[in-house]
């Protein structure tokens, strides 16, 4: 089969590997769409940092590795052991896998074990390639109205649903996201389809912008005009939004978040940074502010997500586009650097 | 009567002003011991920041303002429809007043108003005299087993007060204090009084470790060996401790709280920065933790403090020195800024 190996920083090639076999309680997708990830854009142009440099510790699992950790499929055959679904069912995979046995895995914190290893990342497969074989038990079927398309986006907006839940977000709060890429958005149709309505979104992209509002965004300011904050308290009542999401990973917004949540406001960390930024330690403590972190998902994120996209609250238009596999270094990871796209599924099956 | 008023950064002046004279509701107070704060330490050398640059919103108060707002003394006479106090009480005073009508003040939130004043620092007088003024509202009555040297140390211990409040820190719980000045002896002590046991210190000094062991902390870390995380994790439990206070207010200290803590645990900033220190937001997202702000005090911190104190729960012995008026610059803030001393209280009577 075809498959994109991460061989090392800007050395990726798409090349004929073995087809995998499941084993004991694993079962093989037949993948439609893997979305590429920014993870799998900061590997390519300064990893290899998620991927193994040597070999990781609980997979064992050394370069080249397949990449692609978002993806969907239909199951080609099950093994031995593996009840959770049956050929041909259409799936999306859980793709950050714990240990199941250490201390924060089993007080229901998978996602932060500290040997946690990720299908395609440092796994032994990946989304990017044609086949790939995962455990049984990282599978969840999509319902018949939820689209292999949407199905590949399961992960990411799981990573939002997860977010969604640290923040203790209510119908009634008042939300300011700053950064509407992929992350903001799912952030922003999340929030939605849990009947929040008080939404200020903060991008500074003119193209970003008019997707969001697309997608139903109403309040969206563009940062370059200042005061900010002052803006953000327009709309969200006197003292400041009840919490705001950082998903553009950059020092302004986050500074910018702190000064936007009112006295005891959550600022919530979703993003992640090339480098740490400061702490606006001002802002925390005149206004005795808690700043969140969040790590990908765990218990109900999945299934979640899942439920909502079958009640119709995700929406692929104008900011999901696609590509082949044998395009994936110019026409997928190198156009994301530039932003010349938002999100790209590499469509397995047209190759 | 003799105070010491700040007029610019590096002058501050001790000379006679007139007597202070208590108006409607308020209570004329004979100052027994003014504490030193850091607060008043950063002022002389690189304000005014608190200290009104101009004149202060509210209070209309500018340069040169009565320093001191740590302080306690005895009442002297009280203005008309004061009641809360006799004359001749021993009384401490909450020297943070807020407006008592914006929206973060009616919230029961009167630390984090935006435009509120500090007695000593933008109010009409402060501790560092002889007489001073304050509103009816603002005088606690100290015990008969609390000292006036005690009751001096209220308002910071009030400070830790509310810091361990924020942590919603309970009997069971791991801690780790950063840095053993003040403020982190006072949340050792304020922990200790609740019933906590699981502390460890972290402090390099070994001055201050001493002062610190001798209070009776028990697991005392110097944070030059290094490992820090590793060795705080070998006391608290696998994971790390549940909470860390940073009552250090420097970047490394930030750093090793967020490393050193379990996941979903909590950070507690009870320091404040010269700059901005970097976030740890690796830390911060693969252990999903909270980094929490906290200012001052507020709603029964100070009664709660003071009932601690009766109970024989903070005691001066080796970090807690005196000086007289006269000697403010010398033998007070510029002991403080060389290390030469902890906390100096200023023996007003004693002139």
């Amino acid at each position: 089969m075809r498959a994109a190996r991460y061989y090392d920083q800007e050395d990726i090639r798409i090349e004929d590997v073995p087809d995998p076999v499941p084993g004991l309680g694993e079962v093989l997708i037949r993948v439609a769409y893997n979305g590429i990830c920014g993870t799998d854009v900061h590997e390519y142009y300064s990893g290899p940092a998620w991927v193994p440099t040597d070999v990781h510790p609980r997979t064992g699992v050394s370069r080249p590795v397949i990449l692609g950790h978002e993806f969907s499929g239909t199951v080609e055959a099950i093994g031995e052991g593996a009840q959770n679904v049956s050929i041909g069912d259409r799936v999306c995979v859980e793709t950050v896998y714990p240990c199941e046995s250490c201390e924060r895995c089993t007080a229901g914190m998978p996602n932060l074990c500290t040997t946690f290893a990720v299908h395609g990342l440092s796994g032994p497969g990946g989304g990017l390639s044609e086949l790939t074989v995962v455990k049984d038990s990282m599978v969840h079927r999509l319902p018949d109205n939820v689209s292999l398309e949407l199905g590949a986006l399961v992960e990411p907006m799981a990573v939002t649903t997860h977010a969604i839940s640290r923040a203790e977000v209510v119908r009634e709060s008042s939300v300011v996201i700053f950064g509407a890429g992929p992350i903001g958005i799912g952030t922003f149709l999340g929030l939605r389809a849990r009947g929040v309505t008080n939404i200020v979104v903060v991008e500074p992209s003119p193209q970003r912008r008019v997707a969001i509002a697309h997608l139903g965004a109403t309040v969206i300011i563009d940062p370059s005009g200042g005061d900010i904050d002052e803006r953000v308290r327009a709309h969200t009542g006197g003292d400041g939004a009840d919490v705001a999401f950082e998903c553009a990973g950059v020092a302004a917004s986050l500074a910018d978040a702190c000064s936007s949540v009112r006295a005891r406001g959550k600022v919530v960390i979703v993003a992640t940074y090339e480098t740490d930024p400061p702490l606006p330690a001002t802002a925390l403590l005149l206004n005795e502010i808690e700043v969140v972190g969040c790590l990908a998902y765990a218990g109900n994120d999945f299934p979640e997500t899942i439920a909502l996209m079958a009640k119709g609250g995700y929406d692929v238009t104008g900011w999901v586009s696609h590509i082949d596999l044998e395009d994936l270094i110019g026409s997928g990871i190198e156009a994301l650097r530039a932003g010349r796209a938002m999100k790209i599924l590499v469509d397995l099956a047209r190759g």
